[in-house]
């Protein structure tokens, strides 16, 4: 079995289906764009198994609590993985994660976003190691995101090439 | 006459003039940034012909209605190719769009952020097909934009090298 | 003396200890991180001296005056330049600044996010010269930032491997 989907396993993490939009919205865009060995990612919400936009949804520090959004954050991480495992077939062809860009749509007064996003970047580096899951980050307040979702997540990463 | 060139003749799109900025704003940065096989792009707005910022200005879901946004974010696109066509001398050089974000901006509960930028993806794939035009993608709702321009958006591509 | 370090010297610019982030808040990514000759940035936002983070706190346009958030721009270069060099020993590894992304805590209404992020892109031309210096960017405006800061500042860079 591949390293990383049992990891997944043991840690009980399964990956969701597909994202399913919204009737109508024509989504024109690769989720996981491979041009050689990079991957630039696009932005990935939380996802629930049947692949619909999890919630709650909103602003956190308003309708959405900190803890709902952490846990939030860790969700769009397991998105993100879904898409990876798609598009590249094996987990494991992942060699770095380089770079984080982490939105989370913020109320007022918000500035707790670094919080946010380690649901994300702990559970990267839990199931790829502190060298491949090692990212720059940035962790910051959106006036708004798509769905209404609470957060989103773009990455940019390297893998090895056959 | 160059492909892209020549698609754009028959799409009826004209690339506007540099961008003037507001007298006594110097901008020290590059619109576009080749290094090597890369490029780097700013973030663009929407432009006339004549290279003024192209209105209508403000937050979309407020201001700005979703329709006049998909415009603009059409409009950012054809800039943009203004930009690396004054840098790259031939568009046809450009081997991938890699990575395109979107930034709208965003009045309180707008969160129909990929439609707006579907004007941009839309036409970046119409002009260079599915295989060079495809991009990954963020479109997500700032707080404010400058010049209070509705739509801003920043790209990362590859060109071939001569 | 390394280039870069004697012009920092000349210009009085003093880079701050490694940032401290408040009791209890881990930051489990890299400020730098380096992957062959490719430099990712995580956010930064201004210093002090000791490491702390500096104020003005708060929104521009808003509780911080344009003027403040130019220097506060300024200081996260600084802030910047103290991270590269505690990960890469020698800012004259430097070979290129490729692109910026300047974020600016914005109030309603406030759009000037170019000439607040000008305190930073000045600072690095001035340092570096045109050609190293040269960078695409993007300046706009943010719902929130993390502690409450007034800019944050994301790079991506590339280095002489040796």
């Amino acid at each position: 079995m591949p390293k990383v989907a049992e990891k997944l396993t043991q840690m009980g993490l399964v990956l969701p289906a597909a994202l399913q939009p919204p009737a109508g919205l024509v989504l024109p865009f690769a989720w996981v764009n491979v041009r050689g060995a990079t991957v630039y990612v696009s932005g990935h919400g939380p996802q629930n198994e049947d692949g619909s936009i999890a919630g709650p949804f909103g602003q956190v520090g308003g309708e959405v609590s900190l803890n709902d959004a952490v846990d939030l954050a860790r969700k769009s991480a397991v998105s993100m993985l879904a898409s990876l495992q798609r598009e590249l077939g094996d987990l494991d062809r992942i060699t770095a994660w380089n770079r984080v860009f982490g939105m989370v749509n913020t109320a007022p007064g918000f500035d707790q976003q670094p919080l946010v996003i380690n649901g994300f970047s702990e559970l990267i580096i839990e199931i790829f190691g502190p060298e491949i899951g090692r990212h720059a980050r940035s962790a910051i307040g959106m006036a708004g995101l798509p769905f209404n979702m609470a957060v989103e997540i773009e990455a940019h990463l390297t893998i090895a090439t056959v």
